[in-house]
C-alpha cells in the first residue's frame, strides 16, 4: 500500500489492517495529552483544491496527533489559479520535500495523477464523483465498532448516489467486507447500471427498512436542486427522507449514519439527527483515528508496531 | 469558570484570578524561548465565522506560547456555508476531539449556543454587538499595569457605544471593578437607556478631559458613516476625535487606550497615536499575556499552580 | 545583516555565508526526521499582503524546519482591508513579540517601512516590482551547486525585465558575484537605461545561446497581455520562448532556469520543463534551505555555530 487513492485498491486484509490500526490509535484520542511522537519531523501537506473545512480538518489534527507539521495549499490565491499546470504544482510540493500530500480536488483522477508525478503517498480526500476512500474506511469503522463486525449486515444507502463520491467508496468498501448493499434513490439520481455495482436497488424506501441494520443517508447537495433532479425538497423529504416515523419501521438495533454536513429537515428531521440511533458523531471522530491510521501506515510503519508508537 | 462568554458571568476575584494570571505568563514573552509546554497535546479550535485578524492571531500566538496546537474554522469554505446547522458545527468540534473553541461570530449569542451543545471550554472572541470579554480584560489589564490599580479611577469612553461589543464588555468589567465610567458619543451612537448601566453620559467631551484617568477611543466603524449615524468623518474627528489639544487639556498622569484597528485622522490623530501617553500597543502585548491566562485557567489549571508552569 | 530586503543591501561575503550555510542546512531535508530545533519558541510572522503560494510555502517549511511557530497574516480578512494603516499593522505585529516578518506585498518598499517600525528581522519575500532576494539567493545556490562556482558565467535572462522584481534581484546578485549578465526582452519589457544595470543587451535570443552557461527564463504575466507590451502569446513564445531546438544550440553544459509558475506553451516548452536540464525542481528545493540559512543567520546564529545546530 503506498497511496490511498481509491477503495479499488485495497483488499479486505488491507482494509482490515487499517480499521485494526484506527482501534490502536483512537484511545489517543481519550488521553489528556493527545499526541504521539510518531510523526515528528515529517511534513503532510493538505493540498485542497476544492472546499472542504470538515476532512481538511479531520487530516489536520489527525497529523498533529502524530506530531506531522501541516501546511495547507489551498486552491484560492495558489499559483494554480495563476495557470501553472498541476504536473508543476505536484512537482514543486516533491521538490519541497512534504513526505505525505493529502488531495481534495473536485477533478476525478487528480489523486491518481498526482501519484506519477510525486513519489510519497498521496491520500485522496475527495475527487470529483470519483472516490473518498477515507470517508468509507471512517463509515466502516464506525460501523464495526458498533455491530462487531461487518460481514452479513444489510446497508441500504439513500439519495443521490449518481454524483456521490461517497457513495461509490461506500459500496465498494462494504460489498468487498461482506456487506449486502442496497440502495435507494430518485432514479434521476441513480446511475446508468448501477446494478453491476453489486447492489440491489430499492424503489421505495419503506420496503428497505424492516430489513435494513444501516441506513446511510448521502447529503442533498443544494446546488443540484436547481436542475430538476428532483421536483423540490419538500417532495425529496416525503420520499426520502429520514423521519421518526421511519426510525421506527427499522429494527431497534439498527442505525443511521450520514457523512455530514446534513440538511436537517430534507435527508434528516432533527429528532432523528439527535436520536442515540445516529452515529453521525461517532463517525466524525471515527475520522480522525482513521485517519491517523492511513498516515501512521503509509509513513511511519516500517520502524516499529503500532502498540509501541501508541504507548 | 467553564466558559468565557461574557464579563457579567465573572465576578471580581475571577478577573483578579484572570490579571493575576496574566501577570506571570506575561514574563514569558520576554524569553528568547517563548514558549511554556503547559498545554501539549490540547487541540484549541479557532473558529472565526467573522473576520478577524488580530484577535485571531492574538490567541494563536497564546496557545502556542502554551505548545497547544492550533486548528483554525473560518467560515470563508467552511461547511457553515453549505447550510449545515451552527449546531452541527458544534457536534462536529465536540466529536473531533478539539479542547477549546475560540469563536468569533457576528451573531449575538453564538458562544453562548456553542457551549451548550459542546462539552469543552468556549472563549468568546467577539459576538455580534453583544460581547468581547478578552479585550476587556486586556484593557482592564493594560490599565491596572499602568495605573497599579482599577478601583477609583475614571475612564471616558468616547465614540459608537451603540454598535460596540467592546464598550458593553468593558463598561461592565470596569465598573465591576470599581472605576468611574463614563461614555461621549454622537446622541445617534447612544444606545437608549445607556444611563441604566452605571454610566455617566457626557455631551461634550471636551467637558469631559480635565479629570479622565483614561480615555477609551471607539473605532468608528466605516460601514457605519453610510447610514446617517454622523454627518461625516471630518464632523466626527472635530467633536470626538482625540487630538493633541485634547491630549493636552488632560491631566499629565492619563493615558489614551483604543481597541484597534485605528483610524488615524478619525478617531484618533496620528500624533495622539504614537504619543507615549497611548498604550495601543501595549494593548496588544497585554492581549497575549490575558489569553494565554484564559487559555490556561480554563483548559490547563487543574494539575499545578501557575508558578510551576512557567517555571 | 539585520534584515533581507534588497540584494542591494548585500556584500559579497554575505552572499557567500549565505549560500554556506544553505549548503550546511539542506543536508537536513535528506534526513527522514528533518527538523532542527534551533528555532524552537520563536515566532515567524508570514505576512503575505499579495497572493502567494509557493514562497510562503517554502518559508513556512523552513520556518517549520527550524522549528519555529508560524503565524500567517494575509489581506484577505485582515484589518488591513479595514483600513488600518500599514504601519499600525507593523506595530502590533511588534506588540504581539514575533520574532521575524516575512513580508510579500505589491508595494515596492513596503518591507523597508516595516523595519523602520519593526525591532525584528524583516525578510523581503517580493515587493511590487523592487525585490525579490531569496528568490536571487536560491537562484545563486542553484547555479553554484551546479557549476561549482559563480564567477565568470555567462546568464542569458529572458523575458519581462521591465516588471520583474526576480530580474531586478538576480542581475544585481548575479553581477556582484562576478557573473556576466545578458538580458533579452521584447523592446517594451525592457526599463529604460537597462544598460546601466551592468548587463548586455541582447536582441536576438538565437545570438546569445552558443556562449550563455545558464539560461534565466521569467514568467509572462498573463496579466500583462492585455496591455500590448507584446502582440501574442504565440509570437513571443516564437522569439522568446526556450524550446528543444534553442536548448539543442546552448553549450552541452548549460542550463536552464524558471522562477516558477512556469507557463508551459509560451516561456518554455514541456519537453524542456522536463529535461534534466532545467534546474526547476532543484530550484525549489534549494528555497528551502536558502530560507533556512536566512531566517538561521538573522535570528538564531549568536549562540553556536550552523554545525552544531545541524548536528
Amino acid at each position: 500500500m503506498r497511496h490511498l487513492i481509491s477503495i479499488e485498491d485495497l483488499d479486505p486484509e488491507q482494509v482490515t489492517l487499517i480499521l485494526d490500526t484506527a482501534e490502536q490509535l483512537r484511545e489517543i484520542a481519550e488521553r489528556p495529552i493527545k499526541k504521539v511522537p510518531t510523526l515528528r519531523g515529517r511534513t503532510v501537506c493538505n493540498l485542497f483544491l476544492e472546499d472542504s473545512t470538515r476532512t481538511r480538518i479531520s487530516f489536520d489534527i489527525a497529523a498533529k496527533r502524530l506530531s506531522a507539521d501541516v501546511i495547507t495549499f489551498s486552491a484560492k490565491g495558489s499559483s494554480v489559479s495563476k495557470g501553472e499546470s498541476f504536473k508543476d504544482t505536484a512537482l514543486t510540493l516533491d521538490a519541497m520535500g512534504v513526505d505525505a500530500v493529502v488531495v481534495r480536488s473536485e477533478s476525478s483522477g487528480a489523486p491518481l495523477q498526482l501519484s506519477r508525478y510525486l513519489d510519497v503517498p498521496i491520500l485522496n480526500a475527495g475527487d470529483g464523483w470519483h472516490q473518498h476512500p477515507t470517508q468509507a474506511l471512517l463509515d466502516l469503522f464506525t460501523i464495526r465498532r458498533h455491530f462487531g463486525r461487518l460481514e452479513g449486515l444489510t446497508v441500504t444507502i439513500v439519495g443521490d448516489v449518481l454524483h456521490s463520491r461517497v457513495a461509490r467508496s461506500e459500496v465498494q468498501a462494504l460489498t468487498m467486507m461482506g456487506a449486502n448493499v442496497r440502495v435507494c434513490a430518485p432514479p434521476t439520481l441513480l446511475p446508468p447500471f448501477v446494478e453491476t455495482w453489486g447492489v440491489e436497488v430499492v424503489r421505495d424506501l419503506d420496503d428497505a427498512l424492516p430489513d435494513s441494520d444501516v441506513v446511510y443517508l448521502l447529503r442533498v447537495q443544494r446546488e443540484r436542486m436547481h436542475r430538476a433532479f428532483f421536483p423540490t425538497t419538500r417532495e425529496y423529504a416525503r420520499l426520502y427522507g429520514m423521519t421518526s416515523e421511519r426510525l421506527a419501521a427499522l429494527p431497534e438495533h439498527a442505525v443511521i449514519l450520514h457523512p455530514g454536513p446534513m440538511n436537517r429537515g430534507v435527508e434528516i428531521t432533527p429528532d432523528v439527527a439527535d436520536s442515540p440511533r445516529a452515529l453521525i458523531t461517532e463517525q466524525v471522530s471515527s475520522g480522525i483515528a482513521v485517519r491517523m491510521a492511513c498516515l501512521y501506515l503509509l509513513l511511519g510503519s516500517a520502524d516499529a508496531p503500532v502498540e509501541e508508537h501508541v504507548a
